[in-house]
C-alpha cells in the first residue's frame, strides 16, 4: 500500500477527528474507497475504537432510489438508532464515476434527502470527518492523470495541521477584532463588507477546530452590507454549468448587477433563489498552500493558498453572535477569485493584511 | 448486468426474504459481491422497503483486528441498536481471497466473535438469509473457471424453489413418521439410527421455511442412538486440511473408531472437543439437483441432490421435541458420502425411500 494513504488514514483518525479508546465509530466507505478504508480499519484497530463499516455506493443509491415509488419512509428508526449513538462518522469519499446519479430524477433525490434529514442531522451531531480517497473519476474530473492527482489529493492533506492552524489562527485574530475588510484586484474589483461583532472559523480539518472536512485550510466568517463589485476569475462548474468571470456588483448588501462570460443564467437564477440569496453569507479565505491549482472540485479549490470566496446564500452559525441569525437562504453557492495576482490586496480596516496573494507574516509579502 | 444477477436478487428479495414494503432490511455486502448488491438495491426499492448497507469487508477486518488490543468491547450499543431494528438482514457473500483472514492468529478471532455474540444473535433474530455471489477466488477455490462456476452457482441458486419445497416435504412428512433410518452402500457402510420423536426441516431456502441459506435444498433431522459404520467418500477440507475416505464406526451413539485416507488426525481432535462431538447432532439428505458437482464449499456441497451428510456436534433446536435439549456441543462439523453408487439405499423403518441417489418418487428409481 502507498505509505501515503497510512498516512492519511493517521491524519484522519488522529488530527482530525481525534478517535480514542472505546470511540463508537461508523467508517462510510465509497465504492472506490477501498484502500484507503482499509488503512482507516488499521488505524481504528490501532487506537482500539469500535468499528461499523457502511457501504456508500452510489450504484447501489441509484438503482434504490430510481426503483423505489415517490414516497420515502421518514428517518427509519434503525439506520436513526445507529448514527443517534456513534461518537464519529468518517466518511471516505471515492466515488468511481461523478455522473453515477445523471439519471435519477431531482424529484426523486429532493425527496429522499428531505426524507432523511433527520438522519443527516443525526450524523452531524457527531464528530463527523469528509476525506477524499483519490480515484481515476476524480482525476478525470480534474482533467488530471491519475498519477498526478494522487500527488495533487496527498500534497493537499498531508500538512503540518498543527502548524498551518496556528498560522490561520493570526488571520482568525485579525478579522476577529477587525470591523470593514476590503478586496482590491483589478479594475473591476473594489469590494468592501462589513465583519464587525462576527467570529472567524479557524477551519484547520480537526473536529477539535469545529473543521470537518480533510483537506481543509482557510479562516472564515459572515460578511454584511458589502458594497462595490467583484469579479470571480476561478472558471468552476455550478449545476452542470460551467461560470467564467462572473462579475457581481453589491449595494447595501444585496447584489445589483451579474455578468459573466458564460453561465450568467444559472447565476441569476441562484440569486433569484430566496431574499438570503443575493446577499453573501461568507467569507473565506483560502490558506492551504498545498493546493496549488484548480481542479473544479470545490472542496479543494476554495482552500487553496491566495484565493479568497464568497458564498451567496446561507452563513455559518458559529460566525455569528449568540442569538443572531445571519442570512437565511436555501442555497450557499461559493464563488472564487484568486489573489495570487500583480496588484491585489486584502485589507482589515485599512491595513494591507494580504498583498499579492501572500500574508504579510509571509516571506513574498512585500510591505 | 447478467439477467442471472436480477434473477438472483429476485430470488432473495422475494422468496428467500419476503421483503415487503416498510421492512427495514440491511444490506452486508463483500468485497466481491457489488454487482449483486446492485441488483439486490433495485428490487428493495421496487419493494418500498428500507435499505442500510454495510460493507462486510474482508480485508478492513483483518486490518482492523490485528491492530486492536486483547480486550474487544462487548456488543457495542450502536451496531446493536442497528440489528436490533431490522426486520431483515440479508448477507451477500463474495470474497475475493477465500484467505483473507489467514494471518489473524485464532485467539484474536475468537476475542472478537465472542465480544460480538450479542450482535451475531440480534442479527439472528431478524428474517436473515444468507447468500452468495459468485467471484473469481471463490472459483479458484472450487478448482473451476469464473464461467464454469457462475454457471454452477446459478444452477443451484436459480431453482423453481416452490416445487422442490414440496418435494421436499415428501421427504420431510417420511422423515416426521419414521422411527429409524438406515444407510447402506459400499461394504464399509451399513449405520442406523433413531429419529423418533423429531422433526425435520423442510430446508427450502426462504425464512418461511426457517431455512436462512439460498441456495439451500434438503431435509434435516437431529438423529440418535447411532450404530454401525459409514464411509464419507466425498472430500473436503476442515480446518485447512484435507480429509478423504473418512471411515467412522458407531457404537450406543458414539463414535468408536476413526480412519481416514488422510486427514485422519483432524477427525480425531474434532471428535475429542467434548463429550457432544463423539455424537451426532443431524442427519441431512441433499436435495438440490441443481449441484452437480463437489466444490469442496459446504454451503452447496452438503445441500447436492443424491448426498447425504452427517454432522459431529450440536443438533438443531427446531429437531427436536419441546423441553428437550438435543445433543449439545462447541463443533457442529458435516460430513458427506454420495449416495449416487450402484447398491446404495437409504431406508426408513426398512422402506426403501432413495436408492442409488433417487427418490422413490423419481422416474430414475428402480423398486
Amino acid at each position: 500500500m502507498d505509505d501515503r494513504i497510512i498516512e492519511h488514514a493517521h491524519t484522519l483518525v488522529d488530527w482530525s477527528a481525534r478517535i480514542e479508546a472505546g470511540n463508537d465509530v461508523v467508517v462510510s466507505v465509497d465504492e472506490g474507497a477501498h484502500e484507503l478504508g482499509v488503512a482507516v480499519a488499521e488505524q481504528l484497530g490501532d487506537r482500539d475504537a469500535n468499528m461499523v463499516v457502511t457501504y456508500s455506493s452510489d450504484e447501489m443509491d441509484r438503482a434504490y432510489q430510481r426503483a423505489h415509488g415517490e414516497e420515502f419512509a421518514t428517518d427509519p428508526e434503525y439506520e436513526h438508532a445507529l448514527y443517534d449513538r456513534a461518537d464519529s462518522v468518517l466518511s471516505l469519499r471515492g466515488t468511481r464515476n461523478t455522473s453515477a446519479g445523471a439519471d435519477i430524477s431531482e424529484e426523486t433525490q429532493t425527496a429522499y434527502a428531505q426524507a432523511r434529514e433527520g438522519i443527516r442531522e443525526a450524523r452531524l451531531d457527531t464528530d463527523w470527518v469528509s476525506t477524499v480517497h483519490p480515484t481515476r473519476a476524480l482525476a478525470q474530473q480534474a482533467g488530471m492523470s491519475y498519477e498526478a492527482y494522487q500527488d495533487f489529493v496527498y500534497d493537499a492533506i498531508l500538512r503540518d495541521w498543527e502548524e498551518l492552524a496556528e498560522e490561520m489562527s493570526q488571520l482568525k485574530e485579525l478579522l476577529d477584532a477587525g470591523s470593514e475588510v476590503r478586496i482590491v484586484k483589478d479594475d473591476k474589483t473594489d469590494l468592501t463588507m462589513s465583519i464587525e461583532n462576527r467570529t472567524a472559523v479557524n477551519s484547520a480539518a480537526s473536529v477539535a477546530y469545529d473543521s470537518h472536512n480533510l483537506p481543509s485550510g482557510e479562516v472564515f466568517t459572515a460578511p454584511a452590507d458589502t458594497a462595490g463589485q467583484v469579479v470571480f476569475d476561478v472558471p468552476m462548474t455550478i449545476r452542470g454549468t460551467r461560470i467564467q468571470n462572473a462579475r457581481l456588483v453589491f449595494k447595501d448588501g444585496v447584489v445589483v448587477d451579474i455578468e459573466a462570460d458564460a453561465g450568467e443564467d444559472v447565476l441569476r437564477s441562484i440569486v433569484e433563489t430566496d431574499g438570503g440569496a443575493e446577499r453573501l453569507g461568507e467569507l473565506g479565505i483560502g490558506m492551504n498552500r498545498g493546493i496549488d491549482r484548480i481542479t473544479d472540485q470545490i472542496l479543494f479549490d476554495e482552500k487553496m493558498g491566495g484565493t479568497v470566496h464568497l458564498a451567496l446564500g446561507r452563513a455559518y452559525e458559529a460566525c455569528l453572535p449568540e442569538g443572531e441569525s445571519g442570512n437565511q437562504s436555501a442555497v450557499h453557492v461559493d464563488l472564487i477569485t484568486n489573489m495570487q495576482r500583480e496588484g491585489t490586496r486584502l485589507e482589515i480596516d485599512g491595513e494591507v493584511i494580504q498583498r499579492d496573494g501572500y500574508f504579510r507574516w509571509e516571506e513574498q509579502f512585500e510591505g
